[in-house]
């Protein structure tokens, strides 16, 4: 059978795939940090080689920030997009590393051998998955599969400023049957995902002014208002005694998981006591009427990411400061609209200020929750080809997570994306000695092998 | 009248003692900084041979930190101990300084003459009030007026870490009739004033636990505990809707004011609405049913100095923290407890964590307020010398900050203090542009001239 050809081929290149991203992974192309510029021009520089080296017309597509990586190869069946990024986030702190983040290497664990270094999981090591799928495919039958569109954005890890723009200017040319998206993980590092839900994210930061300067707390502790006590208020309000968050109107928008999903999801049999106790917790804190996996995948948060005020060094200062302020988010699910949360959760923060104390408001974004429609073949086609490829069948899956990417694709293009990647949860993206499982990588290339075989075989 | 011929004399002397005043300022005694140390041994010898000149036999003494100026001088009536200290706040931001800190300078202003830099206030140029007075007594009568102490030390902006020790291996030779401090202000930068009550200090600061690492706030968020939330709602329930703090029993020994002490302070004619108005601010934020000058004299408060938690820079950053911090003080009044107190926030807080969550506690000072008592007779000779000085006759006042000094007095040596101090609330002491009014370095040098007569006059 030609599948099992691929497969073979597949096997038998690992260790040159596995050199390969090594090359990759030796660009530092860290996006956020301008002094990074040249090393994103590399890293999209190394990817229109490797296409080329596949037989894919690439090229670098200039933008505002870092350079866009498009490429198109023609073929039967249907037209497949996917979507990638080769930046990379920042590695301080650096002394945490074990060994330097850009001189990867493979290494045996007490969990098995590993592809060590910066980007190896997130999203370096899972975007080669794609390309070395392809590199099989076309080494076996000559061509690929079918008309395949190659996407990769050099910006993820720092906003993608770009990427909306980009999608918009070239929305012709990137419109596609379907978006495939390599930037997720195993459902419990174990089984293969699905994910056909996403929250979204509305970021907003407050900071509450009272006196014109910082006050000794002696003269005027009594008498004038403390912004942090002002600031904390606010803060403890937002939720009631069940941990429901009191923005007006808050719920409205959030739907009830249907019973198949309910019966889905009670299937994966999640581990929310192994979940938790991998980083020390042990009670399910969100609300009690919902299941610890609801509260991730199904269920809408405000949670505070950050809080300053006052004197935060060492020791002690008697002072009143003149502010104070909180970075809030908003994870948003179903049809949650966000501006209109912005607007009730604003109104909430004017109402709970005493006299004596204004606000600034700045906004961090706002994007609502997003769920794919399963309805579309691929889906079916690619929880088939899962299955087969790893020991448990492959879930539909939700995450608690906000990836715009995957809500882009269908509000600017009309076009579904599905959501499928390899990474498991102690993969330290975004941390020091970020790794991605050889396992990952070799199944993972033979995961989107046996994706692309299901979806167009005839 | 003799007192008449000092007079004369401070007023002749007045540009030799700014010159003095200005050498002293020169020396950067920064008590914190270790770059400093032998600024602060500059200090003291300079006030060695400064106590010298007028007669005084007077040496440093040696402390595990900066030396203290100690000087003894025999006499008739009354033994007086002086308090003050040579030590400086650091001058940073630099930046904002119109001036080099230690190039002090005479400086027209619209609100008239000013001695310009760091320590011209605090506490130099107050110190040398007394010291002045002496030496045109000495001038005038060839004696001091009677047995007088200098106890001079170098580390009060730095925590003063050896005042106790050193007060309490030579209780002895610094026992006085009374102890006189000048460290504190006119009130309202206008009416001469005698501090009789100082608040009481206790500082802690508290970090809650969460997870044993930041987490992220889309795969967690929903479901584990956020620090940040916890201590918002354990500030959030510290008062009560009517600003009552509701510690445990946190009122006990809290005292009503006598009938004849808030008729005083109501004839002080606090302008709250200036006072308040200076920093931006119009309405007292404290206990509704005590005025203004209550709250800062005779309340106790629970304030929070500093918070931080979570991701605190420019951007967002989608991070559930793992501990989130706040440091609080209590400013106390009467016989308030303040380990009791301590031991009832604790209790608090302790009772306010939800599973998963833990708190570990710092303390910063624990000292109960301190009310000196009026009835030694210097305390009304000190008023009708002042109110002779003066425009407006002099009060009795309290002060809402805390100088532990004071209470050491009493504690160590049963000594009463009396705190008299000329600063004025425009001083910017501890900040940029620290001055001192000429005026109030003239009228405070005759100040204590005039006490000085007072306490001696047979």
């Amino acid at each position: 059978m030609s599948l099992d050809n691929v497969l073979a081929r597949i096997d038998a290149d690992l260790p040159a795939a596995t050199e390969r991203l090594l090359d990759l992974l030796r660009i530092p192309s860290i996006s956020t940090d301008p002094a990074y510029k040249k090393e994103c021009e590399a890293a999209a520089d190394w990817l229109v080689k490797d296409l080329n080296s596949i037989g894919v017309p690439a090229e670098k597509r200039v933008t505002p920030g870092h350079p866009m990586v498009v490429g198109h190869i023609n073929g039967d069946g249907p037209h497949v997009l996917f979507y990638g990024h080769y930046d990379v986030q920042p590695v301080d702190p650096l002394d945490l590393w074990d060994a330097a983040p850009f001189e990867p290497a493979l290494e045996e664990t007490a969990g098995g051998m590993v592809i060590r270094g910066r980007g190896s999981s997130d999203d370096k090591g899972q975007l080669m998955t794609f390309v070395e799928a392809c590199r099989a495919w076309k080494a076996e039958y000559g061509t690929l599969p079918c008309k395949i569109t190659f996407f990769f954005e050099g910006e993820e890890e720092s906003g993608s400023p770009s990427l909306v723009p980009f999608m918009q200017e070239n929305a012709a040319e990137l419109k596609s049957d379907i978006a495939l998206i390599c930037d997720t993980g195993l459902f419990q590092s174990k089984t293969p995902a699905i994910i056909t839900t996403l929250r979204g994210l509305l970021g907003e930061e407050i900071t509450i002014h009272a006196a014109d300067k910082d006050l000794h707390s002696g003269m005027f502790g009594g008498v004038a208002q403390n912004p942090i006590r002002v600031l904390s208020k606010i803060i403890a309000g937002l939720h009631d005694e069940t941990g429901r968050v009191t923005v007006k109107d808050f719920y409205d928008g959030v739907p009830d998981l249907t019973p198949e999903v309910a019966a889905q999801w009670d299937a994966l049999n999640f581990d929310h006591a192994a979940f938790l106790g991998d980083v020390n917790l042990s009670a399910p804190a969100g609300e009690q009427d919902h299941t610890p996996l609801e509260m991730i995948w199904a269920r809408p948060t405000c949670e505070v990411n950050g809080i300053i005020g006052g004197y935060t060094g060492k020791g002690f200062k008697t002072v009143l400061p003149a502010q104070a302020s909180a970075k809030l988010s908003f994870r948003l699910v179903g049809t949650q609209d966000p501006l209109k949360i912005r607007e009730n959760f604003r109104a909430y923060v004017q109402s709970m200020l005493p006299e004596d104390c204004t606000v600034d408001f700045t906004s961090h974004g706002a994007s609502g929750g997003s769920s794919m429609s399963t309805a579309h073949p691929a889906f079916e086609q690619a929880r088939g080809a899962l299955s087969e490829e790893w020991p448990d069948a492959a879930a539909f899956a939700g995450c608690g997570g906000s990836i715009p990417i995957a809500g882009h694709f269908k509000e600017i293009l009309g076009t579904e994306a599905m959501l499928i990647g390899f990474a498991k949860d102690d993969d330290q993206i975004h941390s020091p000695n970020e790794k991605y499982d050889l396992e990952s990588f070799h199944k993972g290339i033979r995961s989107w092998a046996r994706i692309l075989d299901a979806m167009t075989r005839k």
